[in-house]
């Protein structure tokens, strides 16, 4: 592992996680500050990378010299409409009853910024729902798992339950793409292996 | 939840760290004694079944009453032939060279034995490695993870960095089906979420 300096532009524990799953140890998290608004005008995995190239933006200037910025952004799609992160229990239970029985698309975006160069791209990931009981999604809000997650769910959690069959990269649903983003680190002439 | 108390007749650190995750909290584990030799005249799935089987029937009179007792097995298959636990680095290798740029598929079992009934099946998920380099394949031994894991690789960590798509469930190639799991269970009355 040849890695730089890593700054995260992003707030999620999850993307923390990864990383230091994968042996990431000079990692620095420098959130964005703000977030931009969506471009709802674009396909969801380009406004996707928009909203991560504003971030990354936003947090270069304070990142330390040689060292390489990442920034991510994930968005659940159902039928052409996009679910954020749900305000409260009650729209946390219209995401998921909407998504129950049926297949929707997450898109990860990833943007790194380097001095040896930069890189820009989404993944997408088909994600099959069972047909959930108003109970169940009932019980699911009432552990606090949906509340911080696009399209109210974490597929690495108690939504395991839910999720019969994926098609894609199973941790752009967790929101880092790995296997893309090792190919990019690559193409930098970074090993994450 | 009202899950029973569940004995799970598994050795594997990941079967029991996916249950806590699930947050069964009432959860003995029991390993089988010793383990049946392959049926390698059936097909992937239904030999697991069958391994799987041995081990609850083994563990099932120890099991205390009102327990349901839970087993599992993982074979990993790469055009018709079914790839074990390593045995060695050199065999390693050999496994993670003949996955490099190919599907494979990851074959999980599920037997489930309770007052209420029993239940068993299997879920296939297929696994697209990228190719590897050679570098790439010893830097990755050089981690330990392949050594304990049937076709000498955790989709759950490094190796996610060679995975460019799954179709199926995830957690099937972690090694237990954590949505036919609750499905099953649900048939003998019992609610995980």
């Amino acid at each position: 592992m040849n890695l730089p300096h890593i700054v995260l532009a992003s707030r999620s524990p999850r993307r923390r996680e990864l990383l230091e799953m994968l042996g990431v140890r000079d990692l620095e998290i420098l959130p964005a500050r703000g977030e931009a608004p969506f471009p709802t005008e674009l396909p969801p995995g380009e406004a996707a990378v928009e909203v991560a190239r504003a971030k990354a933006l936003d947090v270069l200037p304070l990142a330390p010299a040689g060292s390489l910025v990442l920034a991510s952004d994930t968005v659940v799609a159902l039928e052409g409409r996009v679910l954020g992160k749900p305000r409260d229990e009650e729209e946390a239970f219209a995401m998921l009853s909407a998504l129950s029985g049926r297949r929707h698309t997450v898109y990860s975006a990833l943007v790194l910024l380097s001095d040896k160069g930069e890189r820009c791209g989404f993944e997408a990931t088909d994600v099959f729902f069972r047909p959930l009981t108003e109970g169940e999604i009932r019980r699911y809000i009432a552990t606090g798992e949906p509340m911080d997650k696009a399209g109210a769910y974490g597929a690495q959690g108690r939504a395991s339950l839910f999720i019969e069959r994926m098609e894609g990269d199973f941790f752009n649903v967790v929101g880092l793409p790995l296997c893309a983003l090792g190919k990019m680190l690559g193409e930098l002439g970074y090993e994450m292996i």
